[in-house]
């Protein structure tokens, strides 16, 4: 059935299910950009109207052609473009008058060459705009729907043959890797339906592609290998349509690494963000985000192939104790448990099997050799009972020995009569003629064990994260501390900032003399503590510009005249403000609150324990935007070190409430003053025992640079 | 070339490589456990004596039988056994008369099946020592030794062809898991010249094993599959063999994980002991532990084709720029620097390719179609320059594409002409026949790139292992500090040993009325800390058992009064030995440090950091047996919270040097005790500034109890 786009009108059905495509610049040679798509029009058998405009050809590869787009009989829904970067404007601005309301752009030399492309791209762009046509590309592979026969594409993958039926959405940004993953999805029986390159993403992003998939029918998984994000909040909004319906997303962004966040800048000239932020953002709608093209492929292969499992507790069936014991290992490694069958059904198998281990993992031994019944036997055991979310089973090359395979197949059939509400994957070793017998059977094959059990954990997160509500920022509000000034701000001024804007801090006094620094420590209290204030300072503590517990007005004084000779000699340039005299506070535990000002995402609010903790452990928790008091709780239940502030053996609990409603007030002040500041940290945010509140000890605020200068690497001489 | 071992005479040369072979309980049917082996022989062309024993024929599968084994004319190097258990014994006896120094015992029914079964195994071990023959298994798959088509195996592989020819030596103690991994070996075109399985290991266990791979002249590379370890000093040795014959041990052992451990305990009916131990005992030598089959089979493939690489540094090129990301992400996971190409050499490269990235990842991008010459220049600019140690290179299905992938062959042919001394990796999809032409140029070919990386990884760290000596750890010692007594502990006794064995702690008075803590508190000078001594109460801050900063003579008094009630008020039942009144000691790290009796490995020490480092981060360093001070100092840099001792932002620096010196003493004097102890625990020592030392504020030693009583587990009710 073909789906009609004019009906239910998104915006790029056009693009996805076009009733006529017109191929600008379509060649004779089936092996040439311009004759590849036609080549595979007609291999494919695509219904719809095909026009490949060639001024030179009456007829090519068995379509009539024409000389221009105006001389197109008729209407023409989506424009396949391979000609000259110069040329594309012009053409896309006849196509639309051909009434076009898509096109793929396969030419490159835009912006991925620099200035001078990039003016091209903005004129295309432009032109498209103005003439109502969807963009693909340019400088992309281009796309397909495998089950109209839509094949838009100049991507070598369909000339070794057409995918696989199935119903999966495969969004790529790169067509290169794209194909590669293609040519693996189909050896691995993965039915992809529908595959889109994005290339340059001057309109249609990777975003756009996956909200349409969330809306197509005929989509069931969504898989997405990217490299950079265009514009945050579209991705995050064709997040949650996804998750609205109940798609599963198998995503994966490279550019984790320094070189390869910097590799992948320059290759997709696009803004790098944090790889840190952008899983931060993206982990509450129903990703599962993955690192290796293998987990990709693997994950991608379970979610379209089967249910996803309602819990993580995993049945083990094998016939070597050893690949039992290693898929026990793997299980705890991806969070599933590994429970042992109930008693009763222990002894049962037993007595059938004296010589097997009925627990689980539940090994048949070699016995099965002698009595395959045996597995029949087993298997029944582990998916009568309702102990188990999923299962796996592990025979190794039995499928292939003429003897044994059939009678396999026959016990593991009836084993599982009835039984395919939960995920069942087996490893063996198997031509694919064979093992797809088996997945006729409703079981997901793998040849590696720890792989089929990487894939069940990736099933029982996405169950996990599609059976919960994303999450919902809190929204931006006026700050109630006003908008933060755009100039340099002293600490002093960065703690009065924050007071307003509902963060404890501490009576304190800024002194320039040491009388005064006598007077406001009598009217403190002894003891206090002293520092120097200076913005060229980082490190105070290191040259000695921080006294604690100065226990009289006396040495209060004394204090101030050594703190001025620190700074002499360790900085003799640095000018201070002056120095802070404040209450001296100990009890309780030192945290990190700080802000950043992502490119890609906005404000982040991090959150960390003082110290060692985030320094050598980078032990730091993040969120996209303002959180409210209740998540920001759940920011410090994530922290490893959490039970330091929970109260663990002996210590007292420290204030949670107070905690988090700090993170609150400061996340919501970072969001309200998107754009305005570059950091702003509290460092460290004191957090006392349960009841006595929290205090900023020291905190800074820099402000947005006015314009946003990079540092050039003198290691690399290409463009960026 | 045929291995003489008369000539260098190993003790398990004969099972290796015997001259002559007797097969007890041979079959006619090439299907069965007996027919098996002799099937294998007559298809691999076995040079030596095929002895098959057959009572009822003449004949067996070709060749001549006999009906006893008195009655085979010459003499036997090697017995065969697959007869019944009960037999079996008798059968070795008769073998070793007619010269027999090795037995393959097929046969089951042995320990694995109880104490009957366990009985039987007994004796057969006896008859072999009183022999003179060494066995393998019983209860195993056998071997092989393809070079001298030495087939003494039931296992199933052989039925599907011989291996592959090479180098590698494989060992497994599970026979149908080493099968498993047979099969993907040889598709992989790894080529496993001898194999192992290891089986009930009532003689040759993997350690024996590994000896003979390290000693046996065709062989390069061991790979092992470990389940658990029968005799930690073996093992060790033969790991020392292996790296002092620089060959590398790529090792998988499973059973990290509760249940994995627990089920292969039950697997193999031997003793557990703790992984992270095994893991600190096996990691000093050539050795790579892999954690999936995977990574087993990559690198072997990797180890086995290519030479180690001399540093860390990788030098990759792509067709997809975001496969080059993709594998330097990888690269970062994995160790291995991804450094720029330099300037003058990035020049050149744009020049010639004004719309590629040359700076690393090397990105040829797509303009490698229309000429494809640019990988041969990009190649060689990469393999010219002396920064890279090991390269790898992106194509996907290119090699396969008739128009392409004779010239892109050529291009990496040429463009790495003469420069095979660094391990060069390719990422290709091929079918096996194109794949192998690539490997006969030289280059590691993998399908993904993230796992191509990871041989990489697994290759620089082989190579750096390799390369350093083996640890040595320090010899036991008669304890300064005497024996430690077979009887309960209490604190004070406890430390008093520590003290003995040089071990710094405070001046301390044990007292038992206020008024003696009085006493102490105005003898020791205050501040004093005071705490119960009971070996009643697990966690004494919780119940209120400690009192910290006492400040005077008279509140000491007072202190035990109070500490008596909570003791009273939290415990009733509890005795106390009296209070501790000791100096108040505060400036300083905790650090814990403890020694385990381990199943396997004996005394193994650990240390790690107090508080919530050990407790939630589980940030502890292992060593088996003593270290010495420089060791020990090592232990410490290896904490990631090693800052925090090292004297980060601030802190002062503690007193490494005691500290050192401290671990040292504790773990000399825990191997001298190896067997009377249970656990030792100093938790904390106080850890103070340079120059001041350490203490040990607490302390307990729970010596060894009289019998290993197990704790039986409700859940299992199977064999052990």
């Amino acid at each position: 059935m073909r789906a009609d786009w004019t009906e239910e009108p998104h915006a790029i059905a056009p693009l996805l299910a076009p009733r006529s495509v017109a191929i600008v610049g379509a060649s004779s040679d089936p092996g040439r950009i311009g004759g590849r798509p036609v080549h595979y029009y007609r291999q494919a058998g695509f219904a719809g109207a095909v026009y490949p405009i060639n001024p030179n050809r009456d007829e090519v590869q068995g379509y009539r052609a024409y000389p221009t787009i105006d001389s197109v009989p008729g209407p023409i829904d989506l424009a396949v473009i391979a000609i000259p970067a110069v040329q594309v404007a012009a053409s896309i601005e006849q196509c639309a008058r051909k009434g076009a309301k898509a096109a793929v752009v396969f030419s490159a030399g835009f912006a991925e060459i620099g200035p001078q492309g990039a003016a091209l791209q903005h004129e295309v762009l432009a032109v498209g705009s103005r003439c109502g046509v969807r963009l693909l590309g340019p400088n992309c592979l281009g796309l397909f729907n495998a089950r109209l026969g839509h094949f838009a594409t100049f991507s070598s993958f369909p000339e070794s043959g057409l995918p696989v039926p199935g119903r999966v959405g495969l969004v790529t940004q790169s067509g290169a890797y794209g194909t590669h993953v293609l040519m693996q999805a189909r050896a691995r029986r993965i039915g992809v339906n529908i595959w889109v390159s994005t290339g340059n993403e001057v309109d249609l992003d990777v975003a756009a592609l996956i909200e349409a998939l969330a809306n197509d029918a005929d989509t069931d998984v969504i898989a997405c290998y990217l490299e950079g994000v265009r514009h945050a909040p579209t991705l995050l909004s064709a997040l949650g349509a996804a998750h609205a319906a109940r798609k599963p997303v198998i995503l994966m962004k490279v550019g984790r690494s320094a070189v390869g966040a910097e590799a992948a800048a320059s290759h997709t000239a696009s803004l790098a963000g944090s790889d840190a932020v952008f899983d931060a953002a993206v982990r509450s709608y129903g990703v599962e985000r993955v690192e290796t093209t293998e987990r990709f492929l693997d994950l991608t292969y379970a979610a379209s192939r089967a249910r996803l499992p309602r819990g993580n507790r995993l049945g083990i069936i094998t016939i070597s104790g050893g690949a039992g014991v290693l898929m026990a290992d793997a299980a705890e490694a991806e969070g599933l448990e590994v429970p042992p069958l109930p008693v009763a059904a222990q002894r049962q198998l037993l007595a059938a099997n004296p010589l097997g281990s009925p627990r689980n993992p539940v090994d048949v031994t070699g016995q099965a050799l002698n009595n395959v019944d045996l597995i029949r036997q087993h298997v029944a055991a582990i998916v009568d009972d309702t102990t188990y979310d999923c299962v796996v089973g592990f025979f190794t090359a039995w499928p292939t020995v003429s003897t044994l395979g059939p009678k396999l197949q026959a016990a593991l059939r009836e084993g599982t009569k009835g039984r395919a509400e939960r995920p069942m994957a087996l490893v063996i070793l198997a031509p694919p003629e064979i093992a797809q017998t088996y997945e006729a059977d409703g079981f997901l094959v793998f040849e590696d064990p720890s792989r089929a059990i990487g894939a069940l954990g990736g099933m029982f997160r996405l169950s996990v994260r599609l059976h919960a509500q994303p999450r919902r920022a809190a929204p931006a509000r006026a700050p109630l501390a006003g908008f933060l000034p755009q100039r340099p701000l002293s600490e002093v001024e960065a703690k009065q900032l924050l007071s307003q804007a509902g963060i404890g801090v501490l009576p304190e006094r800024l002194v320039g003399s040491a009388e005064a620094a006598r007077d406001a420590a009598a009217t403190l209290g002894c003891p206090v503590a002293m520092k120097i204030v200076s913005s060229e300072i980082a490190h105070k503590t290191e040259i000695g510009a921080v006294v604690l517990d100065v226990a009289s007005p006396e040495a209060a004084a004394a204090a101030f005249v050594q703190l001025i000779a620190a700074l002499a000699r360790a900085a003799p340039q640095a000018r201070a403000e002056g120095v802070l005299v404040s209450p001296m506070v100990k009890d309780g535990v030192e945290i990190i609150l700080a802000a950043k000002n992502d490119a890609i995402f906005g404000p982040v609010t991090m959150v960390g324990i003082g110290g060692i903790f985030v320094e050598v452990l980078k032990d730091v928790v993040l969120r996209v935007g303002a959180v409210e008091a209740d998540e920001a709780r759940q920011m410090l239940k994530e922290l490893k070190g959490y039970a330091l502030l929970a109260g663990a053996r002996g210590r007292p609990a420290a204030d949670l409430d107070a905690t988090a409603d700090a993170i609150a007030a400061f996340s919501a002040y970072a969001l309200a003053n998107a754009g305005r500041f570059e950091s702003m940290e509290i460092n460290p945010l004191l957090v006392r025992p349960r009841g006595h509140g929290v205090v900023a000890l020291d905190a800074w605020i820099v402000p947005a640079r006015p314009c946003g200068g990079q540092t050039p690497n003198q290691n690399d001489i290409g463009r960026r």
